[in-house]
């Protein structure tokens, strides 16, 4: 019985999660959840799933949560130290990280250092302190599993193969809902349109990245760093999302995983790795589906890819501005602060009025990110 | 160093094996090279990679090949015992089985047994004698890596993976030169025409054989053999032979294996499986291809579809009378004795009118093979 303990258990990820776990009862059982503010939603889950801690990150909340799980002899924490406690609990076997954003990585820095094998969905976490991350997994021993449903395919593609093999990884992305607007049209999405992704139901925020291409540049650096700095990834706009990704080999052999959309397929993955664990979810169909599709990515049109390319070459904190300057600026424009098309621009400021720094310890990343976000808010009142 | 005997060295897969070979000088060696008659083209590979041994099925063309190699202390010898003796050389590594048709049967089945382990691109041997070859790969612990690009592509999907997570293979197939036929069309098919394979350039039995989809139906079989009677294997039709096959997973994962249809990739993959080594060649560019196609297979249009999985339904000689069958259909149509719409229908009658009998040596499927070659011929006269 592998215990689970889920940090982030009422987002996108989680919700799978728990919905893998509760498939699968003589596989996995749930130690941990932690989440940030959603009270109902936890206190439901700790009621159905009886974990032994449940953190809530929200402290103003945490009295409402102790109230509606009273006498289940669950252990109630809050803030950022029960995110902690909840990602090194001694009796947890693997963290999931499914906490969106920088939020998450304390805890899940946290988690690799007491040993725990890591399924992750949180990729800022590699995007900010990819350097500290594979450190500590190292020297600790730990895998760590991606979750990104590209990277989980690279993870696949490349199982059994030695890593000094591969030539290339390509990581393929749907281009987003505006993957066919002119630069011209880019100019006039709405808060509505950018919200609605073509093939993946996730929440708001990388929803956004997913229409400015972000996404992609993040999982970039994610995959530079899960599969090697000095790998070379291309990116391949793939409408359907039905390819993952894929790895070409030295033999110019390529390798790929491919599924119909489904967060399930590459959750259980992780949570069963080396072992794959049956999934009642449909086949995928390629006859019925008939055609897929391929083109080259556009850094014009789509700037926040180039801008995740120049944060990685520079390195040190600028992968944490990168992140942190996106999170602001998405929640300006969900904010109806800022147009679509001022995403990129803001970044491009925030990373250009940015005086890298090395990153030694979590510290400097946190301290990057600090000077990101103010940094970025002030571009936001300043520009508009 | 890799020591490698090539039975049908003339042929396409020995041409391709050798250039693989010659690309990589450090890790492979040819020890011995069996043909059936092209005594200018063997003698001219002998002089350039130096086996210890020559073989020559056509008895009656051996002396001219002894009279070209004399005095380069190779070894020549002839006939069916000649192509056992480059099957089982004791210096031999591998060998590489690339025979056309059933007269490859026996030298494959005499390298499993001593021990050797084999590159195998003759799908004959394994549909005539599946259950003999791998009990013979089992009991002498020869791993037997499928050359065929479909079921390399099965192969290296699976490297890394327990085979009982296998949901279902998906076999591809390009469709040959008529997938696109009417029922009608079909009927009137040229010699020519059928000789045209959109992707691959191989020999012209196998060509026909992919006109027909029998090459599908045998690789069905073959697929069967190697992966486990009882896994499911499903054919897709896919025009542009990208994708080379799939395998799904219980997780409902899809891994599969892509590349440039070039024969070098798998070849080089079975000489150097488990590791990979590097190809100069063209890497796959699913940008500037655009576009991958699927249908389902028609087997109404493409009758030796279900004449081959008729034919395992029943086994015992049943697939060995399929084949045999099939190749003097192929060859009175390549004689123009029969015309194309006749190949399957040919094949049909033998299959009806033989009664078929366990497989317990490797006579049983020689005598099975005599028994259809004979009544094919006469269904070939008879009906014309």
């Amino acid at each position: 019985m592998k215990k689970i303990s889920i940090l982030g258990s009422t987002g996108s990820i989680g919700v799978n999660t728990l919905d893998v776990i509760e498939r699968n009862p003589d596989r996995f059982e749930v130690i941990a959840l932690a989440a940030c503010s959603n009270v109902d939603v936890i206190a439901e889950q700790a009621r159905k799933f009886r974990p032994k801690l449940v953190s809530l990150f929200d402290t103003g909340k945490v009295g409402a949560l102790r109230k509606k799980l009273q006498g289940l002899n669950i252990e109630v924490v809050e803030g950022q130290q029960g995110s902690i406690q909840a990602a090194t609990l001694p009796e947890a076997d693997m963290v999931v990280s499914g906490m969106v954003g920088c939020a998450g990585l304390v805890p899940t820095y946290s988690a690799l250092k007491a040993g725990k094998a890591l399924a992750l969905a949180n990729k800022e976490t590699l995007v900010v302190a990819g350097k500290l991350m594979m450190e500590a997994a190292e020297v600790h021993g730990c895998p760590i599993v991606p979750v990104d449903s590209e990277h989980s395919a690279i993870f696949q593609a490349l199982n059994g193969e030695k890593s000094d093999r591969i030539k290339r990884i390509i990581l393929t992305a749907s281009g987003g809902p505006f993957r066919t607007f002119t630069c011209e049209q880019l100019e006039h999405v709405t808060r509505e349109q950018a919200l609605k992704h073509p093939n993946w139901d996730m929440g708001a925020k990388i929803t956004i990245d997913s229409s400015t291409m972000m996404n992609k540049g993040l999982e970039y650096i994610e995959a530079k760093w899960l599969f090697g700095l000095e790998t070379q990834v291309d990116i391949l706009v793939h409408a359907q999302s039905i390819i993952h990704s894929l790895i070409e080999f030295v033999d110019t052999s390529v390798m790929a995983q491919l599924g119909m959309p489904d967060m399930r397929v590459p959750i259980s993955y992780a949570l069963s790795y080396p072992d794959r664990i049956e999934c009642d979810l449909p086949s995928l169909d390629l006859a019925q589906l008939g055609t897929l599709t391929f083109e080259a990515p556009d850094f014009q049109r789509f700037p926040c890819l180039q801008l995740a390319h120049d944060a990685l070459d520079i390195a040190q904190t600028m992968p944490a501005v990168l992140n942190a300057a996106n999170e602001i600026a998405v929640q300006a424009f969900l904010d109806e602060l800022i147009p679509f098309k001022d995403i990129p621009e803001i970044i491009r400021m925030a990373l250009n009025n940015h005086k890298p720094t090395a990153v030694n310890d979590i510290e400097d990343v946190l301290e990057a990110d600090r000077w990101a976000r103010e940094e970025t808010r002030k571009l936001v009142t300043v520009t508009h």
